[in-house]
């Protein structure tokens, strides 16, 4: 059987599939090969490992029974052009890296270590408490709203409460453990948990439903100084709204690891807004990056070559995502 | 009853005293009033709340019955000239501040949101996932080994283990509650928990038999790669033996928030080192703050003022301190 690697992101991570290696032939290509490639590539393949799935890679592959996304979020595929009766499935294992990330974002936030590395190394002491330097916060005892609790809301729920944090969370489905949280509601309960929120944690996907859901009327509901961190998808929060809430000082903070504007073929180095977040004070910024750890794309793989293992014994396969999902 | 307030570190937190006020005449001074306004203040003191003691406050208050730290360290101390009967007692109220200084402090070693933050507010994405940049890593699986598992200790571990790490840990005393650590040992069993430890926390008093513990003979018996935190006082590490094992690339990092230099008249804005820490790499630094919130001054104050009242009651102190416990 074939299956067809595309771009990078895929290919780069070829050798990671030595286990299914027996039953699939691998071709890597990429999007911008010529029309005469992609064909040849993908005119057989029954399977293809990419981040997204459009109407030109969906021409060239018509026989294509699984897409295997080696990544979460789905937003990427045009489901439009995806074959009736080929699987769609996604992968995981960044749980735990981005959950230790929105960690050290909240606690980053309330002690601010960056500002002072950069004073006491030069031999300033003026934020040292030898100096009665300003005093800096405690995580311990805030409430933690979480949007989407899925695998990385739980992962994150679990680390927030040993730090004696009150967790909350809004999701489309039905916490299975809902033991650890202290409230919890379907997403349309999201106003009524926003007013309670200290730290707000955006970890859902980005569906038609998310994009803009934290919108201005939304950051009002927020109490003062709450803090906002966005290990998700950029589009999921208003950009100008967030920005003024940011710029008035009303909200505490944020954390962006994810954004309204990414590298493309054209502006291969823009900033990463459109609003300047970088004359504001408080806001941690990072390049999508909260699950960029070796350990996830191992985690993340495995997962990749499971499928494909699975797909080709005729197994059912983990991780199928429905068009209806999304 | 006369209670002292001596220097800044007493004085400023006046206010903090209500409760107890009824019973107490509080007096504020300074180590560097003149001897006249010393002797005053101090003749007829029964107790002092101070940071240290030492001969000539010793010298101006012969009735002294109670010194009580507004803080846990002892070190500052002079213990041969604390009047026979005299009670000290210390303030805690710091372990969950510290703790998650420690955390972020872990966190942010593995991870390094300093310099993806510096990058990306530029537009520069060259730290990106999406550029295929470096990965980051894990604090999740890693082995930590706590030096002292007093309440510092204990709020470090029920911390580091909701990341999935294992927690070890030497300790003057046996583990009240052992369940929490993988392997526990005497502080004589250091030795044997050094080669273990993907991270080394610091985290007991300063004393004659703590001073200069991890030498380079021990630093040695750490993994390549492990990563040291100091959130106790300087001299327990040997300032060039870490220094050499860092610059060496041996250590693979280590954040430091006491320091073997402090501002003093003479010199009151030294850097924090003699070696020069701020050209490695991968050393986050931070001038004795790890503590310095206002929820632990608030908690620690109001163990200040129990204690007071409790001494004026006539009822058992808390936190006394003992000779023989340096």
């Amino acid at each position: 059987m074939r299956c067809v690697l595309v771009d990078p992101y895929a290919t780069r991570n070829l050798h990671r599939l030595d286990r299914p290696g027996a039953a699939w032939n691998f071709v890597c290509v990429a999007h911008d090969d010529s029309p005469v490639r992609l064909a040849d590539a993908l005119g057989t393949a029954d399977a293809a490992i990419a981040q997204g799935w459009d109407a030109e890679l969906a021409h060239y592959a018509p026989h294509l029974r699984l897409l295997q996304l080696p990544n979460a979020g789905t937003d990427g595929v045009d489901w439009s052009v995806i074959p009736q009766g080929c699987i769609v499935a996604n992968a995981f294992g960044h749980a735990i890296p981005i959950a230790e990330f929105t960690l050290l974002a909240m606690l980053e936030i309330r002690i601010g270590v960056r500002q002072l590395d950069t004073t006491i190394r030069k031999g300033d002491w003026s934020l040292s408490h030898r100096t009665f330097g300003p005093t800096h916060g405690e995580v311990s005892g805030a409430t933690v709203g979480i949007v989407g609790f899925g695998r990385i809301g739980k992962a994150i729920a679990a680390r927030a409460r040993a730090f004696d944090m009150a967790v909350i969370a809004v999701s489309r489905t039905r916490p299975e453990d809902p033991s650890m949280l202290a409230w919890s509601g379907s997403m349309d309960a999201l106003e009524e948990m926003l007013p309670r929120c200290d730290f707000l944690v955006i970890a859902c996907p980005l569906t038609e439903s998310t994009r803009n859901l934290i919108d201005a009327r939304r950051l009002a509901l927020l109490p003062p100084g709450a803090v906002i961190i966005n290990v998700a998808r950029g589009e999921i929060i208003n950009e100008a709204a967030l920005f003024d809430e940011l710029k008035s000082g009303r909200l505490g903070g944020a954390a962006l690891d994810v954004w309204w504007r990414y590298p493309s073929a054209a502006d291969p180095a823009p900033l990463p807004f459109h609003c300047p977040f970088d004359t504001l004070p408080n806001v941690l910024m990072s390049p999508h990056v909260s699950a960029w750890t070796e350990a996830m794309l191992a985690r993340r793989w495995s997962e990749v070559a499971d499928n494909l293992d699975r797909f080709a014994r005729g197994l059912p396969l983990r991780n199928t995502v429905h068009r209806d999902q999304r």
